[in-house]
């Protein structure tokens, strides 16, 4: 095999930091590969919570470089006969249990050529039924960055499994939307994009959350309100957010994942 | 000196990730050798549990390839007169206060070579009395990891501080052990071995825990089991697991680090 | 350009590791840079804690070899006004918003290039409002990385915002300071510096916290003391620490950053 120098292989998991899983998952990839460049995205997905996982992975994937190799290992499944999944769309390798947790960054317009990980001579042996992510997904990560091909992994699949997440619904002057995601500062990410809130550029809004939480507008950026006021912003994964600056907004509105937002034109 | 290329240096200790004490070593660690490739194993072992340290030490050396360099500072001793060691055993090398914390990852029956770490020139000087982490332990790392040889550190020990954890008791139709370990998913891990259920492959097994609880047998994998049902299950370290699928064993039954476990053969 | 091997990038953020917003740091770096080494020195700063962040860097600085980039964001006003910059001293590059986070670490006596990073081309564009970290300190880090000179970026600044931090006031017979920073096993750092004590070496001092906890003198360890007792100790930072081996300080005392200490010459 001709070695890629500088193959990168992300990890996603709901593993926390407590423990030596993760860590384990890096030697067992630095065993195989010792070139491969390891960087973590998160291990701080709430436990089994497939969907913060997918969200986490689609709005990660576009800031590396193409070839990168992403392995998400929230598993509940794990042992089970769930199918372990190797999938490139797109020039990118994805990595994980086919309980959706890939599926939202991998374009659903892109061709995408999906494999099971089946091939026990790229798998720790004996696999435990219990940490997949030791014994098949870093194995499988490290191979792909050797420049293994899919199909020296297992039978190519039709498809895969894709979550059905809730989307925005425009109507006559109002979006209809969910909180998707909650973030670190207790910011409440909705499923209203950016490109919906850019034909209401100059309208004047208003945003209602959590059965009658009012917000005026959206803002520039988070400084323009005072300290702990709720705002409405544009944010980094182009959706819009609400925060409270210098505070907590899910904290100060008790919303939680789920939880329906009205934006509304009031002029 | 000949610097080996991919020479991996493992941390694990209990410092939290809250403040620049871990990110200190690995700037300790580059200012000696940039090419060191340091990897966490976690450093989220409780604050001076030396034997939570020693456990997880244990069961990740293995994941690992030869040669690499395992630094554990769980130092409750830190400054006083405790010695710092560095162990050479199968080829790999263990850093480390002389409490515990290296010896389950030092197997018992292979041939160590222990040194103190005693030479002021691989220290940061003057070394301070509350982070030898960062002034013996990482510089004696990268140190290792450059090629300078055991000797070149200290007097040649005999002997170092070796850690007496409960085994499990094996009797006629019953196995009883104990709690050892608690994962970040409230997994309650057992001292009950693999090889010791193997001989119990067909027989009905009870789990009795917490002063009553009962658990049917050893389940293949998690999702045998109903979401927060508790099952037996033979884990990644190789032990007797009981878990809470979806759910927290550990809030469910409010086990203890510690507290007896009892197998039993039914039928 | 002709990249150096090796460059180390920092970085210290109040980010927290629940989500990737660390990992898309460490991919935008990797695509412009795949050769810099990333470290992290903590992202478990406070939300929106600038001095802590400031601290933070300041005393991990030293601890790297020359040539290293430090990049702190935390970063309130994100997004406003506030300018991003890239500063030079002492050979280190250290980039981040022009809120203080920066100014412990660059010594006030040498030497400083300070450069506001405005130029589009060293930046993913378009900007968020939300996340600088991302769009313009991370690509700013690793051009640097790469060698593009400081005054690609932007125009040259004669001054940058400075933190005041409180010092301790030495008066005869005693010393009045502050809790500055309290660390993940709770220890209390004061801002008594060690230079203060050494003139004190044999005297019996005395220490007192949290409006009459009183503790006897400055131990060499913190094994000198039994478990949980409250002691005083010279550590890592090189400040008077009140500590409570084996146990949290902040718990036993209830004392809180800003909170005064007063040390005195009893005999």
């Amino acid at each position: 095999l001709a070695v890629k120098p500088f193959m990168i292989i992300t990890l996603t998991t709901d593993f926390g930091l407590k423990d030596a899983f993760v860590g384990v998952m890096k030697g067992v990839i630095a065993s195989i590969n010792p070139q491969a460049q390891v960087i973590d995205l998160t291990h701080g997905i709430p436990a089994q919570d497939v969907v913060a996982g997918a969200l986490t992975l689609r709005h990660s994937v576009g800031y590396f470089p193409p070839g990168t190799i992403h392995v998400a290992v929230i598993d509940p499944g794990v042992g089970s006969a769930r199918r372990p999944l190797l999938i490139e769309c797109d020039g990118n390798y994805f990595i994980g249990p086919d309980n959706g947790v890939l599926s939202l960054a991998v374009d659903e317009g892109h061709r995408a050529c999906i494999t099971r990980l089946a091939n026990p001579a790229y798998q720790l042996q004996p696999a435990s039924a219990t940490f997949h992510g030791r014994d098949i997904f870093a194995p499988a990560a490290a191979h792909v960055s050797r420049g293994v091909p899919p199909s020296a992994f297992g039978e190519r699949l039709a498809t895969f499994h894709r979550l059905a997440l809730p989307k925005a619904v425009c109507g006559p002057g109002e979006i209809t939307g969910a909180i998707i995601y909650i973030d670190h500062f207790g910011n409440l990410f909705t499923n209203i994009e950016e490109r919906d809130l850019t034909e209401l550029a100059d309208a004047r809004l208003e945003i209602v959350i959590g059965g009658g939480i009012r917000i005026n507008g959206i803002a520039p950026h988070y400084a323009a309100v005072g300290t702990g006021d709720l705002v409405g912003i544009t944010n980094s994964w182009g959706l819009l957010e609400i925060a409270a600056p210098g505070a907590s907004a899910q904290r100060r509105t008790g919303v939680k994942i789920g939880d329906p937002v009205k934006l509304t034109i009031t002029a």
